[in-house]
């Protein structure tokens, strides 16, 4: 038996990305679980950012911008990120997180995160409360010790990334593997 | 030290949603992991779909959609509907899966998943590959086993979604409760 609960803005898992934008001489980041890859090719990404955000005035100084991804140990610093505004406080000097520079784009990236994409903005959706920033991922960086064997690919267990869970407004980490995907539909039909 | 990955269509986590288009006497519905919440007021999502998607067609036909979030314990049904294509076999037939009329919008449910959105599609942004779908969700349900004690509210331990990792091709669980979101960030700065 289900229940309606109305209208609702909840999906389940989240990300809990830091989006960052600015330059190396001055850069604002927040957390941001509102995203998901958009399109292939080439590979895009879709941000959801609330208007008010100074994080998107950044971005909108190089037209750039990157993600970052924490690891679950890392819970308190990105959730500072995202409940702390950049207009009044500086959140690298008070966290102690530190920027390093991009490959590819002029926005940096977030040193203490391993996994971090680069992003250049392609397009914006106006959506009321939020804009939707589409914007085409140049290059993606991983630390050596999240890689897999390969050294090519990351394995996501060593990443052991931080997740949002909406509605319970709780952090997560993911659990154990259920099945390869591509794979275990085929004992199905 | 990081390591670059090159241009990347790879985020963490990503969640592994069955979206259904047509009617109740027509319907299709397809694996997509690339989406997420965008807006608040009114709620709205963005999904990335194939234009070669039979699914996509069907949402066309009503301008309607449902989101159906499935339990990592059907990973294999799952799977299925993301690796067969509606254009030449029946998903719903050949799985035992079961279609439910939604109670606002065209498009049904999928009644074995025990969370799910009805939503009505406001517009479509073209992105080559993919289309991104922006879409006021207009209702959501929930299996009563899946609430908790308020009654009103999704506890995801009780959910248990399936989880999809890009890149290793993997579905997984969510894991445990790392801490509070808005609470945790306080201890910082």
């Amino acid at each position: 038996m289900k229940k309606r609960l109305g209208p609702s803005d909840r999906l389940y898992p989240m990300p809990a990305s830091l989006i960052c934008g600015g330059t190396m001489d001055g850069a604002d980041a927040c957390a941001v679980a509102w995203m998901g890859i958009c399109a292939t090719n080439p590979p895009r990404v879709a941000i959801a950012l609330r208007e008010s955000r100074r994080t998107l005035e950044l971005i909108r100084t190089t037209g750039t911008l990157t993600v970052n991804t924490p690891r679950a140990d890392d819970a308190a610093v990105a959730d500072f990120f995202g409940i702390v505004s950049g207009h009044q406080r500086d959140k690298f000097t008070e966290s102690g997180w530190t920027l390093e520079p991009s490959a590819v784009v002029e926005a940096p990236r977030i040193a203490e995160c391993p996994y971090q994409l680069e992003c250049r903005v392609d397009q914006e959706v106006p959506l009321g409360s939020h804009v939707l920033l589409i914007a085409e991922v140049l290059e993606s960086h991983a630390e050596e010790g999240v890689l897999d064997a390969t050294g090519d690919k990351v394995d996501v267990g060593l990443l052991d990334p931080l997740v949002y869970i909406a509605g319970s407004r709780e952090y997560r980490r993911l659990g154990e593997k259920v099945a390869d995907a591509y794979t275990i539909g085929k004992t199905v039909g």
